[in-house]
């Protein structure tokens, strides 16, 4: 294939209508609407009870220009909360990618905890997803890269810290400590939140957050590494097997209607148009079951058996002896697109020119340059090219990308000196099987700055909900985490005690 | 007077071309091309030698609209920095309110401690002033709300971060330090460079930087009790005649030919409009008097004898017995407007509908509540009144401000519990006579976030050159920042070559 770029993180997959054959490629998805109404394994939906909400947003903070407010969209849930009295604790989940209501539904955590903490929890959406549209509905918003320009992360950080201090403000709850929660590009706006606004919230679970993935911070080819890597601990023949696996759709590709065969072959409803969509197909595949390798059976892109890379190595290396190489793949990949053996034939999602909220970021902000190694990778070799990058997207949105952007403005480089010196409070969570933990923190920074890194997690496994096979390392990780932010709260509250006391002494 | 919100910081009084009559008032300013051009005394402003650069900016960091991008004017100085490779610093002066060059050759501490430092010297200017003109020139720039809407303090500090990474980035000097320096509004955009951008500078020394002075953080009436205290503490019969003074003006101007004798008891060129225009002309003098009331003759704003509040007040109780309320505050006031004794007679600049940036800046983000106070002040007493503020903004600028904003985006609440978790290196350097003092940070909050306080010290006067007649006071406190700043990057660099050595070791 020509490229693999998988851009997204692994909500926008489920949300993205990005397209299929466009360079960068995005990683297709075929059961979106699913993954969205679907509840989550281990998780009680209906006890995730919430009013929804909506707040009155500048769409640019940053300017005055006389633009239109826009409605951001929050979930709310105050049933355990302390009160402002008691300096009960606020929880603020970072919404990302996509519809909060997803979001919020599938981190159980959060939930499982706020009684202990007795905390409120909200929910606040981004900007530019589900229903938190910026001129008043999704058609408008997306037009044109006009409207779409204040997609930004940086305006989606000030919507957080407006909306969380007028809330606190509504609530008379103005010393109420706020902790910040998020996974995937949540977690790194809940981390980045914490280094851009100090003052609004006192600690941050940046769970899966690849605040490292821009730039030259990280190899490129760390991403697919650690794909090729989950696949290679459990076997070395399906590595061996994959990595042979795209030479050998070209070449039936290149037969006459070979494309018909590996239609064929891999049960899609429609004919293949080139050979690259499948690779596409499939290259989003492993990537996604790289980040939910989860110890268990779960439903949270795809329902998946437990440790799903392991039963897609057992399908490749135990097929029957006289199997294909393809053949082989595609009994492999079905564990992924088909565990549930209820799909007769696979559709590939082709709409070349659906403009997505994530490849917009992906086109202005959130670059991320990623590359394919001839030694360590399953994948195709391929170098990240910029100047291709950034004429796809002038191509697909009339943008130009601005790749130094994220660490000018956000930091990144010498990050250990930066937060050494500057910085606290901050829980940097990674399972090492997902392939997104290369680009996140992996080491404690400080006594405040903790890396919680556990070898058998996947893609945020901590912030969903508990369940009765959770292995001891998971339980582990979250009592770690449950007592750091304690530790914060109870900081905080001494340290307000005694301004309290100073003020009193001084009456 | 109906109001005298004293909106500029001082070195808006110098550039600003607004307006005396419109509520909220600004300060009225007469010399401004004056102390434009003047060379500051005990500065030799021809050893300030730079070369004068550009650099093209972003007009809109924080979003994609399609605009067009602006040259922001900076000075860079490279005598005696001893380069990348020996880690030499970069000291960056935060341009401020006005061209950037009046504030780079008034900011002889600088130029003064570089050799010492081995620094590189570089003074980016401040967008929407001096020569940093977005849409090509002023009148362009200024022209509406829609151009004016990019003139805010987070595109400014956008603009050095982007700016000096690039530099950096062009020395191959990515591993320098970076210092930044600023006075007043510069020493504002100083320490919130600290802390938003952690990861651009090391460090921060913010002179005279009134952070506290929004919303309520600090009791409005501060800056006009700390301006009247200044002058009672120097003679309580001074104090008491400015104070008796207003209703007196009042009184006279409501005889008949009340104004045009007013007018010829201050010796106006042209005749008053309103007692309005003098209570005004008056307010400036002493809040001015009051931030450079220097122990040493200086010509920073107006050329004025040392102890200037002192040689007001001489005038003011020293005139002859049978001199009116009014003649003793005439040879008060002439000590502010005519120290030299050349003017002949005073000019009111009277261009109600001069758009100036500052003005801009206060009714968008820079919201300063001001009050006078009844038992502190010596000022008529006056409630600030949000309503009337935002209605003249919009009268003036079509802008609605937002007074909460500053305090969300940069902090200002609970700033000493924030920045003791979250911060590091930065001085809060302030003069107790300097009004805007009131609105700092006057007290240590850790060990690295340091409060240095001077009793008789005016408004950035330490960020001035030195002088044979500064007092052991203020030699210390320089001595004292050069130390601070010498331990900053100590410990920067000592983390550097530990980190050097363990890449080293794992080679």
């Amino acid at each position: 294939m020509a490229s693999h770029l998988v851009l997204l993180l692994i909500i926008s997959f489920v949300f993205s209508t990005s397209s299929s054959s466009p360079s960068p490629r995005f990683p297709r998805q075929t059961l979106q609407s699913r993954a969205r109404t679907q509840p989550s394994r281990g998780g009680d939906r209906n006890s995730y009870r919430y009013e929804t909400k909506y707040f009155s947003q500048q769409l640019d903070h940053f300017s005055f220009a006389d633009l239109p407010k826009f409605s951001q969209r929050y979930l709310i849930n105050s049933d355990h909360w302390t009160g402002a009295s008691e300096l009960g604790p606020i929880f603020l989940y970072c919404g990302n990618e996509g519809d909060i209501e997803w979001f919020a539904t599938n981190s159980g955590f959060i939930w499982e905890i706020a009684p202990k903490f007795g905390a409120l929890l909200v929910f606040p959406e981004h900007r530019y997803y589900g229903e938190s549209m910026p001129y008043g509905n999704r058609e408008e918003a997306y037009k044109n890269a006009t409207t779409l320009s204040y997609l930004t992360t940086e305006q989606a950080l000030a919507d957080f810290a407006v909306f969380v201090t007028d809330l606190k403000r509504n609530l008379s709850a103005e010393a109420s400590p706020v902790v910040l929660f998020g996974g995937s590009y949540g977690g790194m706006l809940a981390a980045w939140m914490r280094l851009k606004y100090p003052h609004i919230a006192i600690g941050a679970l940046a769970s899966s957050a690849p605040i490292l993935q821009f730039e030259d911070l990280v190899p490129p080819q760390t991403f697919y590494d650690i794909v090729s890597n989950d696949f290679k601990r459990e076997s070395s023949s399906c590595f061996s097997t994959i990595k042979d696996s795209w030479d050998a759709i070209i070449a039936e590709g290149e037969k006459e209607n070979g494309l018909q065969q590996l239609s064929k072959t891999f049960h899609f409803c429609r004919a293949l148009n080139s050979t690259d969509d499948l690779s596409g197909w499939l290259d989003s595949a492993y990537s996604y079951l790289a980040m939910v390798d989860y110890p268990y059976a779960a439903d949270f892109m795809m329902p998946l058996p437990g440790h799903p890379i392991k039963e897609v190595c057992r399908k490749i290396d135990g097929a029957s002896s006289d199997a294909s190489i393809l053949e082989r793949i595609y009994a492999g990949v079905s564990v992924y697109y088909n565990y549930t053996g209820k799909v007769g034939c696979f559709e590939l999602d082709d709409d070349p020119h659906g403009l997505d909220g994530w490849n917009w970021q992906a086109c202005t902000e959130m670059v991320m340059p990623m590359s394919s190694s001839q030694e360590n990778s399953m994948f195709t070799t391929y170098d990240f090219n910029y100047s291709s990058y950034k004429e796809d997207c002038w191509n697909t949105f009339g943008v130009n990308p601005r790749p130094r952007w994220v660490t000018t403005e956000l930091g990144g480089h010498d990050i250990e000196t930066t937060l050494k010196s500057f910085g606290s409070n901050i829980i940097f969570s990674n399972g090492l099987l997902d392939p997104w933990s290369g680009g996140s923190v992996l080491k404690n920074l400080s006594s405040t700055i903790v890396a919680l890194v556990t070898e058998e997690g996947g893609h945020h496994l901590d912030l969903r909900p508990s369940t009765p096979e959770d292995p001891k390392w998971l339980v582990e990780q979250r009592e770690a985490e449950i007592r750091l932010i304690q530790e914060w709260i109870r900081t905080y509250r001494l340290e307000k005690v005694a301004q309290f006391s100073l003020l009193k002494s001084s009456w």
